[in-house]
């Protein structure tokens, strides 16, 4: 008995569900998952990185009195900490000492509380453990609100080595790190082989990591090397619930696992769901019987994280209804079934507005899904506000007051176009969404977004783009995983999936004739992907030498050929100046206007992917690709 | 002759235009540069931090193509240099390193060229000085994209120290710094203070910094004392030209200038002015004949930054055009003076909407300000078309297919304002500015900003807020500085300033019987600026405790007296939660959807004040707080 406790550490992962910005609500969830964790005779309980006040919490760390209350809430938990050993993320502060901007100092960081003391580290300066690799890049800002370790190290005329140490709590050194430590690959420090050399008897990662698809799988590949390499388990507790900042809202899929000595994982909490979960962990490296194997992340955890991240985020603006606008597409169809999981029917209203070039099809698509949906819904036409507006304006005069100046307003196709998707966005939905009770989406996707192929204040609108971070063939993904796998019927019609895509705002748009979006999707997708999602980005320069070497297709993963799809290199080159164009040009302007973005991938629009309004940029070597490319007779043979 | 040549350096301050993310436009401008100050006999010339990148770019950091061509413009530069010692900025490239995210390694980096060759520092690893400190507040994200010299001498195993030394170019040993890096107050490590001790002639700081009001005092102050101390002259040099990260536009004023050895600034370069100016500078530590005394910086400053941001910002976007909403009030009557500041009366169009709630008052003040202005106008109405959408709305029946769901939609009062609000933007406005061949502006002041005071797709809408970042007070000001400085002529109508703010929404918005905005802008403005401004942000929970201790007035800048304003303790805590609950709130949610703004303070809505939408935060100790000063009876007396 006495052998078996020593080799077991009876652990609390308390995979809870951290507001951003509410220390005492979170304090008080921790205070009873304690308690819990303590009936249930745990010697230990572990809670998130800054599992206190939240992590994305934008420039708040400004306001010296959260800081206080964060502090407060820290001794709180501590109080609490006695029978149990508690871990758990929170600010640290030093009031004596100056972060590089001038305000008090901050770090992020953990502490470990026992008989309702902190334990400072075995080489510490503080009560707490410092977060030592700060990342700077994606979302991340941490170098703009946290010293890190190295230059406290700097500061103190120390090694970081010298700062770096196991905690000793009760009959166990701990290694505690935060999140960002592990992830040591780019970093010219290694807390954890720092830690290597030191006594230790497992690892503890506190993390506070938004879901990103994949990263799980790269997550647990990294983890387990470092538990191979030191010998040690590993116990990761990850937060669920969503934090943003503004312009991107993310969801955290908690995930709290265990590794043992081998690099076994054993998911201990569910994905998504807050929870607080006891596992018996072997100190003694045994392995789990039965190790768990990973398999590829795919458009059931985006349906997954989408779901849960629109739901947090309708309960965090206290939006309790919601309008679309739908169009007969499959954009406004998969969002429409997005809201319907979160929502009952009562809730939601979808609105369909047929204008001028509105065709029978998609009306009849709309109408269809609505029924399958049995939500509220209605009609609403534009055309006589339409031509009222075109009426006040078109040919209107204007003047200046001495008759000097005279001239007349004129409206084209192109504003015609805008004063429809304005029309049904900014005086519809927008009135529609305020006496219906609730607010009306955004049913952008990526590649639109990507592009600005879209109207500010018409379909850019709305309170959150849901599917905003989805290429188009996520999209259709998404809608035959929403009618297979969730529905188990045709909830999306089949006509949504072979309609082509098309805004209907002119004559040349008329999807019964085939002609739609200027946008071919499957190509487009995996073109604009290389721009943004790519960590080394890629510009139309790559684009022409991939091209000019014939595996543009193998490089952007579009498995067609190019060849197939413009007549002519000028064509090809006509077709990426242009997107290219729009996307570093007027499309940054719409995305500055645009409304939060649901973050599934890596790099979402918006903070994580942070851009400037600036001339459109070629490289000089592209002009002279282009010169060679276009020199040559012929069509889309690539030039060897 | 010889000794008068060894006392005396010859310089070029290159104040120029830096055009961000265009390296080869950049490139074309310094060789001109360089080649002027050959002609005029330099012996050196300086060019400002960043200069052929550019500095706020957001993360085309990432494009690798984008990096080959900086590191392509600087090796022409080089090649320039004979005869001629050149520094300037650029992006300083290792590609057998990464940073910490993984990509290439980036330094913010001072090339120094002669004789056609880079010269490396006398302790450099490198052909070039690198940044060391860097900023990570308001709008600068360094550490996103720049390894800083102190993490380099981590990975170096050295200390920073020996990696800072200066840089011998001909007879000079030249102290190079990069911005930031002389601004070392608050870092625990100072550039400058590791070149005291070393052979030096000269200081120099390259910077790329952003116009901000009173910056400029403070640094004059700062590197005055530098001077002082380390008995050198410095030179300055900063670029002109706007740079912007998506929500916020930056001006940079150059406002190069040079110091001697006693700490005495002379200006060389204009403000807001590109120009390679040529000046004599001792190096024998003689005083200038006169001191140059700063004054403080006012709105005339503050007038010289938006008609410089607009006109540049319109340039950059190709906008040739302006339409302004004009209203009657003083907002849009300042903002149509800007436009006019910097188009001419043919390029601007001035649109008054009315609608049932708009006073003969404002129409005619409206009327009276474009006569003054003599640019196009029209007036549109907006009756018919809301009455239309009315009428759409209002009582529709909203129901589920099968039947089981039914229910009408209804339109109040306040959804009434919202849609007037829209109409006028995103329908009238929208379509005019697209017929006009322009652009809208957004006429929101930071005041209403701070609490979302604005209709989305409303009067919140537009391609930039020209006056976003001025508190009312402040337009007011420039609104008396136009016609008295600017115009020399009552441009903006006196019935402007006298009325009563109002957006005319609404019966309750009645300007002919005073009434209007919610807001009372003399005391609103000074207590939404304690939560933004200040460097450590305020919360209720200080007002309350000034407000308790009396002393509420002096802290935040009011002029009047809280309990003329308030009837009631009561009244006054519930002015505060009203607009802190907006400000944390709703107006969050505006803001993402906003705007950019042209920056003037410290703190612009956007990049440089990051915010994520949270619930409302209030700390424990504010409600305490507020029970005690809810619980004595009487009025506004403070509770000692």
């Amino acid at each position: 008995m006495q052998k078996t406790r020593k080799q077991r550490l009876r652990t609390a992962l308390a995979q809870i569900n951290v507001i951003p910005g509410q220390p005492a609500l979170n304090t008080a969830v921790m205070l009873k998952a304690i308690a819990a964790a303590k009936r249930k005779k745990a010697e230990l309980i572990v809670f998130p990185e800054m599992a206190i006040p939240g992590y994305l919490i934008g420039d708040n760390w400004e306001r010296e009195a959260f800081l206080r209350e964060c502090e407060a809430c820290g001794h709180k938990i501590r109080a609490a900490a006695s029978g149990i050993a508690v871990i758990f993320g929170n600010v640290g502060l030093d009031w004596t000492r100056k972060n590089e901007d001038g305000r008090v100092r901050k770090y992020n960081a953990l502490f470990i509380a026992e008989n309702k003391k902190f334990i400072r580290p075995q080489k510490g300066t503080y009560d707490f453990i410092i977060k030592t690799l700060s990342p700077n890049y994606r979302e991340f800002d941490e170098s703009r609100y946290f010293y890190d370790l190295r230059k406290l190290a700097l500061e103190l005329k120390k090694e970081p080595e010298d700062l770096i140490s196991p905690v000793r709590a009760g009959r166990l050194n701990l290694g505690c790190v935060i999140c960002e430590d592990a992830w040591d690959r780019d970093y010219g420090f290694s807390p954890l082989k720092i830690l290597t050399g030191q006594p230790l008897d497992i690892i503890i990662n506190c993390s506070s990591s938004p879901f990103t698809l994949n990263k799980n799988i790269r997550r647990r590949k990294i983890f387990a090397e470092q538990c191979v390499r030191m010998r040690k388990p590993l116990i990761y507790v990850n937060n669920v619930g969503i934090q943003n900042n503004g312009k991107t809202v993310y969801a955290f899929d908690g995930s709290s696992c265990v590794f043992d000595a081998f690099g076994n994982c054993r998911p201990v909490c569910g994905r998504f769901k807050e929870e607080v979960a006891i596992i018996d962990i072997s100190l003694a490296g045994s392995s789990f019987a039965e190790p768990i194997m990973e398999s590829e992340e795919g458009i059931g955890i985006i349906d997954e994280a989408l779901v849960f991240g629109l739901r947090a985020f309708l309960g965090q603006c206290h939006i309790k209804r919601v309008v679309v606008g739908i169009s007969g597409g499959i954009d406004s169809a998969v969002t429409a079934c997005l809201c319907r999981r979160v929502l009952s029917p009562g809730n939601i209203l979808l609105v369909n507005m047929p204008g001028r070039f509105t065709s029978p099809t998609t009306i009849a698509l709309a109408r269809q899904t609505l029924k399958n949906l049995g939500c509220y819904y209605v009609e609403i036409p534009i055309e006589k506000s339409v031509r009222h507006t075109v009426a006040q304006i078109d040919r209107l005069e204007i003047r200046s007051p001495d008759g000097a100046l005279r001239s007349r307003l004129r409206i084209n196709t192109a504003i015609l176009e805008n004063i429809q998707a304005r029309d049904r966005s900014a005086r519809i939905l927008a009135a529609v969404a305020a006496a219906f009770g609730g607010a009306f989406t955004c049913n952008a996707n990526k590649a639109e977004t990507t592009v600005g192929y879209s109207t500010m204040y018409g379909d850019l609108a709305g309170f959150l783009a849901p599917v905003g971070d989805l290429w188009k063939h996520e999209i259709y993904a998404l809608a035959g995983y929403m009618n297979n796998e969730i529905f188990h019927r045709e909830v999306i019609p089949a006509g949504c999936f072979s309609l082509t895509p098309s805004a209907e705002l002119s004559a040349a748009q008329n999807v019964d004739k085939k002609m739609g979006d200027p946008l071919y999707y499957p190509y487009h997708d995996r073109l604009f992907a290389s721009w943004i999602e790519r960590w080394n980005r890629i510009t139309p320069e790559e684009i022409l030498d991939w091209h000019i070497a014939g595996k543009l297709e193998s490089e952007i993963g579009y498995s067609g050929k190019i060849k197939d799809i413009f007549k002519s290199n000028r064509a090809f080159v006509a077709d990426l100046e242009r997107w290219w164009n729009q996307y570093c040009g007027l499309a940054i302007a719409k995305r500055i206007q645009a409304p939060p973005i649901l973050a599934v991938h890596r790099r979402t629009f918006g903070f994580g992917h942070r851009e400037a309004q600036l001339p459109v940029w070629y490289s000089g070597r592209y002009f002279k690709l282009k010169q060679q490319l276009l020199s040559r007779k012929g069509g889309v043979a690539a030039v060897h």
